[in-house]
């Protein structure tokens, strides 16, 4: 990865397990009354068609969290679950107390003695801080859809973190554990390393490869710094 | 400081020690054909009337580094020094290479213990990633200016850094050495500590107490960290 000064994440499916944590804290709020697997899973469902509506310019850009909000008031009504105002509030912040893959946070304390770290996520900057307290990450910079004011997979959203760190886009390598993401980063002009999460959507489902050319492919972020 | 939950930071002068880190600098590159104080406080006069162009919307936002680069060409002329371009790339750069002042690293390290912390200063994302490497700083995110597109002290910097952590500005309180910036902060309904630096402009030049209206008074970083 020669010319390379910053690696930037994703961060839902790539750097924590978004899927159980979720789950944890509906089944803490409503116990068995409520598959909270398949909650989150329905939850998660919402997450691209709403940011649509903002990369589409259908609706103004809004912090992640006012469209999980959105989002999260919809799944409920589905689920025929009645919940207080409060309890939604609570329960909206469950993306903020995701817990890591397991090689995370070592791996990127390594990766920050080679280079700049930053998030690269949908995740408004509230969030990614949690995060990070909760995770004991060490960012150089929360960068991402907040600082561009639009969603990835726009391309903007990429070229916006590489002009923050005043890095070329070739300086900068996109990390994520999906296709979709990667061939943006690419489009963008950024290298790109795929880290596989097969279980991102429960046990064996999710992806194990990637779907497009990328310029790095590692089973986890271990690996990844690794192989750099 | 009851419900504050985050602290921010002026960065130049507040946190850093502008005018020696500068002045160094310039002696590097020029030796004794120039008088390196001089020039940086030459160089440091003309800041605030370029960055009045973007607030009062007579120039784009653009970051403090491309306004340095600017000045530091007139500076230059001014000072009928002949500088090549890598020299003048270089030496723009000396606002990434400050010094802390000596409470400073520690005491933060103690405040981020207590509340979510970051810079909410007119210096671009890049700088201020920069200075925390060199002084070993762990910042929560980086605020300011980048992330507003205007400069301090319009009320719209101080408030998008309280938005960015989910604060009210009541819930979050700003320090600075400086008087007129601490006044805007309050104006936005910030929390206040003034920090006394009284060489930011050289031995006895510097302020020592706020002529404006604070929540606290504190000698250094360090005294600040002891009364909260």
């Amino acid at each position: 990865m020669q010319g390379v000064r910053a690696v930037v994440f994703d961060v839902f499916g790539t750097l924590v397990d978004w899927r159980r944590g979720v789950a944890r804290d509906v089944q803490a709020l409503f116990g068995d009354t409520v598959d909270a697997d398949a909650f989150a899973d329905a939850w998660r469902d919402e997450y691209q068609p709403t940011m649509e509506e903002v990369r589409t310019g259908r609706m103004p850009f809004s912090k992640l969290d006012a469209l999980h909000r959105r989002n999260l008031d919809r799944v409920l009504a589905r689920f025929d679950v009645d919940a207080h105002e409060s309890q939604r509030v609570v329960l909206n912040l469950a993306w903020h107390r995701l817990d890591a893959w397991p090689d995370v946070t070592p791996a990127l304390a390594r990766l920050r003695t080679m280079y700049l770290v930053a998030p690269c996520s949908n995740g408004n900057i509230s969030l990614m801080v949690d995060l990070a307290r909760r995770n004991d990450w060490h960012w150089d910079a929360i960068l991402g859809a907040e600082i561009a004011r639009d969603y990835k997979p726009k391309l903007e959203v990429y070229r916006t973190a590489a002009a923050a760190f005043d890095c070329a886009p070739q300086e900068v390598l996109m990390v994520a554990a999906h296709s979709s993401d990667l061939a943006a980063a690419a489009q963008a002009g950024l290298r790109t390393a795929f880290v596989a999460r097969p279980d991102e959507h429960g046990p064996g489902r999710g992806e194990t490869a990637p779907a497009v050319p990328v310029d790095l492919v590692a089973r986890d972020l271990g690996d990844l710094a690794d192989q750099l």
